[in-house]
Order: structure tokens, then sequence, then C-alpha cells
């Protein structure tokens, strides 16, 4: 089988892929946007579908006991192990499409086109539609991909919804016995891999001309609280020199901010929020708060940067004579891509003629949950505007297409010794 | 008559004057915190303690047709022109005691001062007690300032209340006859100055280590709503050179509105009002609101810098691909007090063996409102922490004494000749 044969069988499958997705869509809470949160009747119906297309595609298929979908595409010989891939099903409210959902969809053309050459890996490929990424319904999140690398905690089972019902109740009237969650936890030594295709949901790969990118990381998140406490005061009557305003602290302070992310290649940092009180046009602000959210795909770098932005604000604070109280909201490390994968899939990206972009992921993906388990690595798909959790979420059936190419090449190409050394 | 007789006769009014404040600070709205709007109850019954110290220092006096308290005495010879001074004895919600009725009692003891020693001086003095000043109760203000000076607009009477009462049913209920308010006007012929003492309100005297202060102008304001648009994106999935941050860009903006103010003398500059959207942690804010509000003792220096910002301000939107909107909501001219009378100010605060500072006021008062009808001129007497609209509000006992043997000394030796050259 050469590149070229491959390459002729998907002709046409990125509007296939698309238009799946697409259909999937219908599956929601409201019919004039998307929404589909964890273990509803919309779940369960997109659920039904995404099994009929894995059927479709020659896979034997289940819903296990934390309600993700797993589809099983057998490999060469019966004792190889298994690649996992696959992403989740769920959606924020008013939700973009392909969120998520096309990398379900398009995993599964790859395995229908295999499965259609008669053409079996040297390693099992099972697709994993996840149910619980989004965290929109119980206050927990990644709990399907963490029941698949043994890492859920029971105790979410009790968990209720805004409406009163348990995360246990709501698997028992999806189909599922939360008693067997334990079972779901696969062996290391089973799985090879897991590889995630998503939409990039920012807009790096469209600045840069590209349809798909390497991830290298999944970043570390660091979240804080400011405020800054200063002298409210009349905004006629205290001159300059006199005032302690708390809102000329902050804005000083988020230059710093910006200049932080700024400084360094990964680094992202943002003041999403800020409040400022007493809150008057004629009313110097006495207080402010606000904010803080850093990220970097290495933990090391986040902290460094964290620690150097500490030392400014607090400069910036005492030169201001103002009170500055930093509380720290929440910490997640960065997860890095498996190197050897890496590698492998910019070889994959290069035999399609596509040039190489390597780049973190800013947000949250299942593969996060995976990494306990596994070597992990992720491809990322353009999606226009870098526009997501949005109606206005979009892929091209064109950048579908390659991303099939690229994946199922991946795939074709991957020798699971790779992963050993 | 030498200034060392005066300085003996007032010994311990500074006391007196402040008890008789605080003593008023009983007639409010409520017993817990002193609120005292226009033409309400609290309001006659202060009035008519204003009328006993009046008429106790041997002032005539009445109520005018626009609910102003009158007291008058009268100078040496029956065609002395008249020297107006007073200030409000209205309050904003939950105020302070000083504010305004500082500038109606001091006075009196002043006059009653030189009634007990029966000195007359070369012009007739009028003390009036303005009722509305802060515009709380209808949304108008300076309508008793205004009235004195002939620029009340009869338009106002049919202005409503909260609860719906007219300014005109309101008028009479208090006693007045609001057809006659344009008989209040007074003659620029007849009226020699309107000199006004005030607590400053800002923190000015209190860090020059002075008592008592010269008002060189009240500062004309304007005031503007900004907005900047951006585009609202993932904290962690856009890089820093991908964003158009709405409020990294109205940071930058704020800092440049800083440095304005500091730039010059006299001038201030703030931004109390901050929004920012769609105001979550890990979200860009792509929309950001705020104010602006410019104040300068001079019309020229206030357009100047509001020119040279605008430039700043738009440098930085287009610079940072944000849309920025500018709308001016406000703008009051700035008022000079008469260089003669803070000539013959300076020289009664020396006399007292005082420094003579000289500041601008950031506030409005009735001052502004008679500059159309006479030369006016204000003393500023030190206040606590530069505190007032607040309970907070505070003068010292010392500080007072000091104010009315400046004042008086003012009195006793202004020659109405220094205001025709």
């Amino acid at each position: 089988m050469t590149t070229t044969a491959i390459i002729d069988s998907l002709a046409g499958t990125g509007a296939s892929i698309k238009a799946m997705v697409d259909d999937w869509a219908r599956f929601s809470e409201a019919p004039d946007k998307l929404t589909r949160v964890f273990l509803s009747a919309e779940h369960k119906a997109c659920a039904e579908a995404v099994i009929a297309a894995m059927e479709q595609a020659g896979m034997t298929v289940r819903i296990d006991a934390i309600g993700n979908v797993v589809g099983r595409y057998e490999g060469a010989t019966p004792d190889a192990k298994t690649l996992v891939t696959g992403s989740h099903i769920d959606t924020v409210r008013d939700a973009g499409a392909y969120d998520g959902n096309l990398g379900v969809a398009l995993p599964i053309a790859c395995v229908a086109d295999l499965n259609a050459r008669g053409k079996r890996l040297p390693f099992a490929v099972e697709i994993i539609a996840f149910g619980d990424e989004e965290g929109v319904r119980f206050p927990t999140t990644l709990s399907g991909s963490r029941a698949v690398a043994g890492t859920v905690d029971p105790a979410i089972l009790t968990l209720r919804d805004s409406e009163g019902t348990s995360l246990a109740e709501a698997l028992r009237h999806f189909g599922c016995d939360p008693d067997r969650i334990a079972d779901e936890a696969r062996k290391p030594e089973d799985i090879l891999a897991f590889v995630e295709l998503h939409i990039e949901q920012g807009p790096v790969l469209e600045a840069e001309g590209l349809p798909v990118g390497v991830v290298t990381a999944i970043n570390g998140a660091s979240r804080f609280a400011l405020s800054l406490e200063g002298m409210a005061g009349h905004a006629g009557t205290v001159p300059m020199h006199l005032r302690k305003d708390a809102l000329s602290g902050a804005a000083e302070m988020i230059g710093a901010v910006e200049r932080l992310g700024q400084s360094e290649d990964g680094l992202v940092a943002t003041v999403g929020r800020i409040a400022a009180g007493p809150g008057a046009v004629n009313v110097i602000p006495g207080r402010v708060d606000f904010t803080l959210d850093i990220r970097a795909p290495e933990d090391g770098q986040r902290e460094a940067a964290m620690a150097a932005l500490q030392t400014t604000l607090a400069e910036i604070a005492v030169r201001r004579h103002l009170k500055l109280t930093v509380e720290r909201l929440y910490d997640e490390g960065a997860v890095a891509c498996d190197p050897a994968l890496m590698t492998e899939m910019d070889k994959a990206i290069e035999r399609q003629g596509i040039r190489v972009h390597r780049l973190p992921s800013g947000a949250g993906h299942d593969a996060m949950a995976l990494a306990t388990l596994c070597p992990i690595a992720m491809f990322f798909l353009r999606c226009g505007g870098g526009i997501s959790h949005n109606p206005l979420e979009s892929i091209t059936a064109e950048d579908t297409e390659i991303g099939a190419r690229v994946f199922l090449d991946f795939l074709e190409h991957l020798d699971p010794a790779v992963l050993s050394r």
C-alpha cells in the first residue's frame, strides 16, 4: 500500500466527516442552539449515532460504565497493544459543532478506510467518544477519560446537577452501571498511546496559514484573584501627587501582565475580570479587584513567570502606596506530549507536503487525563478565526480532508517500537 | 481698632462655630446619619436655627422666594454696596456636617463680633444660606445662588422629585412664593463681591500643614464615556501577538490619563468607572467601557490637555487594533476668582502670621453661580484627610478659629475701592 493509494481512497472524506459532525449537531437540548450535556437524552441519541458510524466502519462498539462510547478495531495480531484515540461528544451551552466531536468522527472515517481496504495495523485502534469533557452538568470534568486512565474518584458519583440528580442516578438512567467504573481502567501495558485530534480553538494555525499542527503540551495554568486597596477621593479635589488611585495602580499592573506574557514564547497572561469601586465618574477608585490567568507549556516556565510577576506587582503596589492582596485560585500542571509521537506526527504532516508547525494547547483536553496512563499526543486542526465555544465555530471540508489524510498516514506509518525506546 | 483687638474678641469662637454647625447636624432626615435635602422639613428647621443665629448677630433676616435664608448687616452708610457671603445648608445623603454649613456659621460669628463692637464696614454684609447646592432632591443644582445672580431658569419650577412633588409645590410648602423668584436677582451695581468660605474637601491644605488657603479658580470639568472594542478570546489558546485585548488597551490609556494629570500643575484627570466584558477569568476582554473626568483651573489648559490626550488615546487604539469611541458627557467652564480679592485674602492670612497658599477648587460651589453677577473669591479651610461627602468629614476648632480671624480681618481691611480698579 503506497501513500498515493491512501490519498485516493480518502477523496471527498473531508466533506463526509464534516457532514457527519454537522448531523450530530441536531442532538441538542434546544433546536436553535447546540447544547449537549453529559448523560442527557441528546447525549444518548448522539452516542447511538456514533455507535452506528463506528459499526459501519467495522468496529465492535459498547457504551462503558461511565457513558463513553468505545469502538474497537482489532490489530493484525491478537496480542497487539491498543492505540486509543477519540475526543468528547458533550458540549458547552450554545456550542460550536466541532469542538470534541470532530476528534471522534475523523478517526471513524480513517478506520472505515482501513476496514474497506481490509487493512490491519500492528496495534488495535480504539476510538472513544468521551462524555464529560466540558463539565457543564456536574461539578466535575474529564470523568470519562479519567475512568479509562483509572484515576476517577468514586466520590464524584454523589455529585448532583442543578436539578438534584446525582451522577450515579444519571449514569443508571443512561444505561450504565456506576459500580463497574473501576473496571474501565486500562492496564498501562496494554495501551500504546492516546492520540487526540481536536480543533485548535485558537488563531495560531490560521495565522500560520496551515491546516494542521502538532501539539507540544497542554499548558499548565494558574489563576489568581488580586485586590488593590488605595484611597477613594473626589476626582476634582485631590491633586495627582496626593492620590492612592487603585485603578491607576491596576492599570500599571495589567501592563506588566501583558509584557510578561509577551516576554517568552508559549507563555500567555490574561486579566479577564476587573471591578473598580466606588465606581463613579467623579470619584477616584479606592479599590480594584481583578483576576490573572497565566499559562505555559512547562511548569517551570509558568512558575518562574509567576514569581517574576509577583515581584513586579509588589513593587508597583509599594511605590503607589497601595495594599496588594493576591489569592491563588487554581493550579493545573502542564502535560507534555510524547516526543516520539510528535516526531511521527511531524513526519506524517511532511509526507502530505505540509509545513510542520508545533504549538502548545492553551485549553484543556481529555488527553490530559490519559497522560497518567500512557504517552499522549495531539493534532490540532485549524478553525475559523480561532473561534470556539461559540455557534460561529467553523472548519472547512478541505482542512478536514487534510486532517484525515494526515491522521491515517500517521496511523499507517506508526511503528509501535518508537514508543518503547 | 487694631488687629490685636479683633483677635482677642474672637478667642474661643472656633469652638463656638464648630458647636453651632455640629448642632445643625441634628436637622436631618434620619437620626443616625445627616441627610438634609432642599425644601425638606429638616431644611426648614435648619433655616430657622440659622435665622435665630443671624438675628442674635444683629442681622435682619428673611427667607427669599427660592428658600435661601438671607441675613443682612447694614454698612456704615445707606448707599454702601453689599458684600455677599455664605454657603449652602443642604447636604448630600449620609453627609458630613461642615460641607456648606461652615460657610454660613463662620461669617455669622464674624458679624456677631462686629455687632458686639458696634462696628460698621464701608459695605453692607449679607450672609446667604443657600438651599440647593448639592442637587440631591430635584434634577437641578445651584438654584438658590442662580436666583440671586438672576440666572435661574423658570422652567426648573416644573421639575419633580422622586415622589412627584414639583419644585414649585415644594417651594410653596416651604413658605416661599415661586412667582417672585425673578425679584431676587440682584443688580450688579449694588453688589461688591461674593466671598465664600468652605471646607477644602481635598487633602492639599493638610499636606501643606496650613489651616486656610486662597482659592484661585473653581476648576472647569469635562467628562467622557469611552469604549474600546477588541476581540474576546480564550485566555489559553490565543497567543499574545494575536490578541486584541480591550482591557490591556484600556490599561495603557489609564496610564496615559494619569501621566497627563501629572504633567501640569492644577490639572487632574481620573478614570472612575470601568467595566470589561465578557468578564470571565479565562476570557480575553473584548470590550471595555470607562469614564474620564478632566479638570483644570483654566479652560484653555483643560482643552489643550483633552486634545493631547485624545491624540494619545487614538494612537494607542490604532496600534492595538482596537476601536475607540469617545462620547463627551459634560462640560463646565472654569470660574476664576477675582485677583484683587485674592490679594486682599493673601494679606489677611499673612497678617495672621500664616503662610499663604493658593489652590484651585476641584469641586463646584455656589460661588460659580454668583460669578455672573459680581467678582467672587473663596477661602478654603483645612479638613481632616481631605474627606468630604462622608460622615467622617472633620475640622478642628483651632482651624475654625483661625478661619474666623482671617475672615474677619479680611472684612475689616477690605477697601471697596480695590474692586473698582
